[in-house]
């Protein structure tokens, strides 16, 4: 178990060393935990050491010029120099709040940023203002459209928060995939064969073996197959890819620039680097924001005490059980699987930063 | 097979006889059969009848009052004064598109109203104005929760329509359940069962007969179970009839108002009618409009042009089945059902009404 605080100390101070200024390294590493909190551990400092490789292969700008490039009173384009996505994607949620105070709404698309950690963390930002916040991203092409053999799109997340009064708010923050990469790297960990109806091989045809993405094979969209709707998580993953990437400038599709380091970045771009898309949605641009918030109150309480059938125990609200689990890593500490630790010990000894 | 403007003269004089003006037993005709035409049977003429059974119940009020209750620059909240949602919607869907013309989007949240037929139709109306358009609505409660013994949500159709350049716009237009309430009705004319994943019985238990919702069963959302991602159906779901119907003060969850007349209102509403919710996006908001246009093209393009899978045809673009559908019944005419006819043809002669 590794407390909070040295996990984000030890963060902050690798994110100084490659050259992010004070406030952008205590960003980075606030964004990057909070999915180690939330129980996203794909998405958390496991990833430290792939945006360091970025860093590395000079596909990471640790002190960008993040500005906006294109604006009118309820939109606005940024580009973020190819910053680390876990600031650029803060400072594009600021601008779409900032905007929905004097227009009701706000709505940023964002090119030349990259990874960009937890959808969640993003939209939540709006909470505090009694916003809703939206937040996607497009990705590594991992994922096959229906009935295509190619990988064109991402597991491009959606996360949307929505404020309650007197109940924790409303949290939703999923991949457009059937199954997340990260749950696949657990089954090869433990060397498990993945459900019928995560993946793909090379040919098309459903696999149940979780190596399949190193052999040509995809994750598919959620909905699994043609008969289960997988048609309707493509629709999702593609409007996530065209909202965050064409209409930002960025690559979108095939093109999206990989996570990963050691693949190649194409060679005939489409756009700048990786897009994001926010909004923000202020509660009282719609109704007067008390009677929102009881109103949220009570669809809460009505879903989480509805009958369980048989088998559960209970109705989750989207974001309950993420909430659960930062209760309890913030109080007994966050568990690092050994991969990740080596991972860290490693970044320790090179830069001479104690873990 | 009956001709577009056979149905179109029928159905608008329908709406007339109701006591719509001209102007709105148009409106509601062209939305209504923009369903057949694109091959959405379950939500054209097929529901003529429901509509009238509505307005017979005084559920629908054929000459509404709709109009705006409150707004910002970029948002407006519409009442529909219990209008039919076929005309309500696209009153609310014009307010977005001139919102966007000045603040660069406009979001409207409508309550009181009633089933809106396709969320596509809604969504496609921003295409002309070079908008990227969305629409969506919560429905009858017939879905249940991820873990839900309790039908809590409805079929709550997200449909989003992005324009491109040459190439015909992306069109997605689908219910975030595994599938539509209109695929179990076909199933059940047929007497044929349902696969796996679609429905679940009335203790929660998955189930394979299509008549398992008149016996307190449920459909399942997007994903099906747990293991394969219904909980991000659940997500789905929800976020649409929390952005229709809290955001508006329509009723939400299980006090949405049924679309079967012979069901009972709930006698405890937590708002006014059904909710809709919808969006208007100025592409020009974000990047000139041609180097949008021209990159949604390419995007369309490289899709389109996807090796597919073996055992598969081709890879398609939202939108186009529905758009060679639509080519297809224009030229062909429309093919009803026979328990459709009959219902035609019953209004026909209570109506006085050449069909």
């Amino acid at each position: 178990m590794y407390t909070y605080d040295r996990l984000f100390s030890f963060c902050k101070n690798v994110f100084s060393h490659i050259g992010c200024s004070e406030e952008s390294a205590n960003l980075a590493t606030e964004v990057l935990l909070s999915a180690d909190l939330r129980g996203v551990d794909s998405h958390g400092i496991a990833r430290l050491i792939g945006y360091l490789r970025l860093w590395e292969a000079k596909r990471i700008n640790p002190n960008p010029n993040i500005k906006i490039v294109h604006e009118t009173p309820s939109t606005a384009v940024i580009d973020g120099d190819s910053g680390l996505g876990l600031v650029v994607a803060p400072f594009a949620m600021n601008v779409a709040i900032e905007k929905a105070k004097t227009a009701g709404t706000g709505w940023v698309a964002v090119r030349n940023s990259n990874h960009y950690g937890i959808a969640g963390y993003h939209s939540m930002m709006a909470l505090k203002e009694n916003m809703i916040g939206l937040s996607m991203t497009n990705a590594s092409p991992l994922v096959a459209p229906t009935f295509s053999k190619e990988r064109l799109l991402g597991t491009n997340p959606i996360g949307i928060a929505i404020p309650a009064g007197e109940e924790p708010p409303y949290v939703a923050d999923f991949a457009t995939t059937t199954a997340a990469n990260g749950k696949l790297e657990i089954l090869q960990r433990e060397e498990k064969m993945a459900p019928e109806g995560w993946i793909q091989d090379k040919d098309g045809k459903g696999s149940k073996d979780p190596h399949e993405l190193k052999q040509g094979g995809a994750l598919l969209p959620l909905g699994s197959d043609r008969e289960h709707g997988s048609h309707k998580g493509y629709c999702l993953g593609s409007m996530v890819d065209i909202l965050s990437a064409v209409l930002s400038g960025a690559n979108y599709g095939p093109w999206a620039p990989p996570f990963v380091s050691f693949l190649p970045l194409p060679t005939d771009p489409v756009g700048l680097g990786l897009g994001h898309f926010f909004g923000a949605m202020r509660v009282d641009a719609f109704r007067p924001a008390d009677e929102f918030l009881s109103h949220m109150d009570k669809w809460i309480r009505r879903f989480r005490s509805a009958t369980p059938s048989e088998g559960n125990e209970k109705v989750l609200v989207p974001g309950d059980p993420e909430r659960e689990m930062e209760k309890i890593r913030r109080a007994e500490g966050i568990p690092l699987n050994q991969k990740v630790v080596d991972d860290l010990t490693e970044i320790s000894k090179r830069f001479d930063i104690p873990l």
